[in-house]
């Protein structure tokens, strides 16, 4: 089962439609966890229904797993994992690192995804043919950096206080063997990870329609990503993700408990 | 004096020029800061040349300071300044939130200003006849939120580790007292405040390159700006902008020492 780079972009157009107009206005915000600050947007629920009728129509018998709207006949052995808009603190902000996330899991494992950028006129995806980039600049194959040591790399978390507890600690200690670590972006980081532009990319306690839709663009772009322990990212959880498999073990070595 | 539109757009096309070709590239990088990473790309150096060209050549008699290449005839009135790729961290990662800085004071005082991002095509400018934005979307004018609450507030700093001693627990202090705080995007989040889609920016220990550029535009967009005491922001130092008169002075409260 492949997915072509065709039904890609039909997905990014649909949710393009219904997050660009949305973008930088000072629309309603919504609380979802309460005691929090969780914002979900018309434009994050609207996305999902966008994108789950361009899924439904082409494959009705597939399961779906979105952020905002639940799942359906996730016993199919093809799941799609959807986040309407991945980095919503960005999107409220203004900041065009926001993405919309679309993967596709058989029997579990992530074979295609994608992440759109509508603002930039970004796409990010993967499918049997690899892993490809279209936007400005032009279209090309996604291709992770060769960076092997810590010393030499440039690493990316959204924020060093989601690692609780000892976790921190470990976090704050990795960091400064690094070259530069950086803070924010969301998604568009694994995508930068995925196009030679950083090095690792590290979130703890990530959702599945966090990360699925990620797994096959670094995977297929020569990267690895797993859980700080080495299993599957598709479950989501504490996850890091490198260029290359020698970058991996000493990330995952420094950040494991 | 005032500082045409146009002025503005063929400033933006020159750096442009030589900026997008060099972007998300694996271009060498050279330390200028020696134990320090203060990475600064033959971009940054190629465009502020660009940059000044376009201004000696419209403005012979004006002085000019940047970051690169340093000052000239600074006992002028007018005085331009630039820094060509503030977010030179954000730049060598790939992600589009670096810009363009450029200022132009008169007798010390930011009267213009622009930033521009080419790789989203963005213009954020003001001059004697406002606050504006040029980019998708169309033109319109730029104006701040009327947030006056901290407890309302979206909050950016580039990192809280450039906060100091006393200064970081203040800051973080400040940090939980606001709705939503957010980490990186440089100058790309004092354009997002002059646009009305955050509250707060501070980042402590700024150059006047880092910041003049930026002051005409919040100014005029209608938010406030100066250091941590309420002093001109215009020699940098400890900055603090905000989308109104009234939390401005609650940032500078919780801020300053």
């Amino acid at each position: 089962m492949d997915i072509s780079a065709d039904f890609m972009r039909r997905i990014a157009a649909a949710a393009a439609a219904e997050t660009l107009p949305r973008f930088r206005t000072r629309g309603a915000v919504a609380n979802k966890e309460v005691g929090g600050f969780d914002p979900v947007t018309e434009a994050d629920r609207q996305t999902e229904l966008a994108i789950r009728a361009v899924i439904s129509a082409e494959f009705p018998d597939h399961g779906i797993l979105g952020e905002e709207h639940g799942s359906q006949n996730l016993e199919s052995r093809h799941v799609w994992v959807i986040d309407p808009i991945d980095g919503t603190r960005a999107f409220i902000s203004g900041l065009p690192t926001w993405g919309t996330l679309v993967g596709l899991t058989v029997d579990g494992d992530a074979v295609a995804g994608m992440m759109a950028q509508p603002f930039t006129g970004e796409l990010f995806y993967a499918n049997a043919g690899g892993a490809h980039y279209e936007g400005p600049g032009g279209p090309h194959r996604l291709e992770t950096r060769k960076t092997t040591r810590l010393a030499d790399a440039t690493l990316f978390t959204t924020t060093p206080a989601l690692f609780k507890g000892e976790a921190r600690g470990r976090y704050d200690r990795f960091e400064q063997t690094v070259q530069l670590a950086r803070y924010g972006t969301d998604c568009y980081a694994f995508a930068m990870l995925a196009a030679g532009n950083v090095d690792i990319v590290t979130d703890p306690g990530l959702k599945p329609y966090d990360i699925v839709a990620l797994i096959p663009i670094i995977e297929k772009a020569g990267g690895v990503i797993t859980t700080f322990e080495g299993g599957p990212a598709e479950n989501g959880g504490d996850i890091v993700a490198a260029a290359t498999p020698e970058l991996h073990e000493a990330a995952m070595a420094a950040l494991r408990g």
